[in-house]
């Protein structure tokens, strides 16, 4: 994931795109192996794009400057990263028409003009194809290079989800299949992290599928979060892994004197 | 900025540390370039360390992964990345046990034992120096590294902050040296994004160190958020120049048929 922005390095905003599409890819079975914030910098775009398909990522999703300012300079530095030339493309120019008739209708004062702004929404890379924007103006891109798909998206959260749900997730369940993911969350209280730890070893010992994480929280005393979570490829599996290793790890909490709350998940 | 969990890449927490760090740099004068996200493991950790060496950042924040459990592998990355073992450093764990005292006073039934799970939050990377943790136990680390500082921070944010304030600030502050940084933002309504682009270029062609970014916002029609800002070595000349190119966008945006609204910052 890459997503583009100096308000998102001022510190500014919270980055909740990045949230949302790390969510969204890892229920539907992905794995998100990194997320990377640059600012609106063509240089910085096209590297933080070229490292991910240099590590041979499946599956490149930037976020962010696909809008019609200046500052906006994604699909400049999409084309420099894999060395396609922009050009007009056809399909995104009838996208950013269909908008402006569903905004603006028939009225005659409000006729479309192709300005610089806009133009600037629909110059592709070469054999780029774009992805319908259902609720604003700049449409989504997509290309496949070499092994990777790369798929740009606005930054605007509702336009991005909106592109997301309609034209990658598709894609995304294209590559991953049929995966089911199964997660569940214990609250522990009264045992501290580094009590914790060990009986955590001793659970992914028998259930060495099974991922668990600990999360130490605020609380009255020590309060730790523990996370459990695994992919494969039987629904049934994941379930039943997930279930067993709770048990066992609940049980092992109280035997050291701890308490356990099942949490909602 | 370099933040380590696989929480943050499953998308089940906001990146809140990212967007505290980001901003707290931003205000000290710091120009963040980067911001990763980075899985609990070793070699994405150190990869990511270096990296930003490569880069030749200047500052390196890292944050995550520096608890007991067998998740946190902050350290062994680290050590990994600048080439020094990890060894028991003595004022790491004199910090330890000043947390344990805090914690169990002097309950001889509570007595410090240098459990395992212990012993892995003091072996830092060889000549780092430990940072103290005033709110928790894991405590944060300093590292001189070529040309680069290297400051790694736990994830728990009360911790992180503490750390941050008591002894990341002066670094920053050491390295900066005194800057000034003034911001303003306008909301724009009547007018869309590609009317507004021109004119930003004119108040960026006659105030060239202001920088203006557009954010275009839902709302009862076209609904845009201009935000300025400026860093400088002397506050009147960020301040005036804001306020000044401020003045000039809100005629501009006036001129063109659209209406402006201060918005606090």
């Amino acid at each position: 994931l890459i997503t583009i922005g100096n308000e998102l390095l001022i510190g500014k905003i919270l980055n909740t795109n990045m949230c949302f599409l790390a969510k969204a890819v890892t229920d539907l079975g992905g794995n998100v192996t990194r997320a990377t914030t640059v600012r609106d910098d063509v240089d910085e775009i096209s590297s933080a794009i070229n490292e991910a398909l240099n590590r041979k990522t499946d599956f490149i999703i930037a976020c962010g400057g696909l809008g019609p300012t200046f500052d906006d300079k994604t699909l400049e530095a999409f084309s420099k990263a894999i060395d396609r030339p922009l050009e007009l493309n056809e399909v995104a120019l009838e996208y950013l028409k269909e908008r402006y008739r569903r905004r603006y209708g028939d009225n005659p004062r409000e006729k479309f003009e192709l300005t610089s702004s806009r133009l600037k929404m629909v110059r592709l890379p070469r054999s780029a194809t774009p992805l319908r924007n259902p609720v604003g103006s700049a449409p989504g891109v997509y290309v496949k290079h070499r092994e990777t798909v790369i798929v740009a998206l606005p930054g605007v959260p509702e336009e991005m989800q909106a592109i997301f749900e309609q034209s990658v997730v598709p894609l995304i369940r294209e590559l991953v299949g049929n995966i089911f993911r199964s997660e569940g969350s214990l609250k522990v209280t009264g045992l501290g992290e580094s009590k914790v730890a060990p009986l955590i070893d001793t659970v992914m010992l028998t259930s060495p599928n099974v991922y668990i994480k600990s999360h130490p929280r605020h609380g009255q005393g020590p309060t730790l979060e523990l996370h459990l979570s695994i992919v494969s490829e039987s629904e049934d599996v994941a379930k039943n892994s997930v279930k067993r290793a709770m048990e066992e790890l609940s049980r092992l909490v109280a035997d050291n004197g701890g308490e356990v709350e099942l949490m909602k998940t």
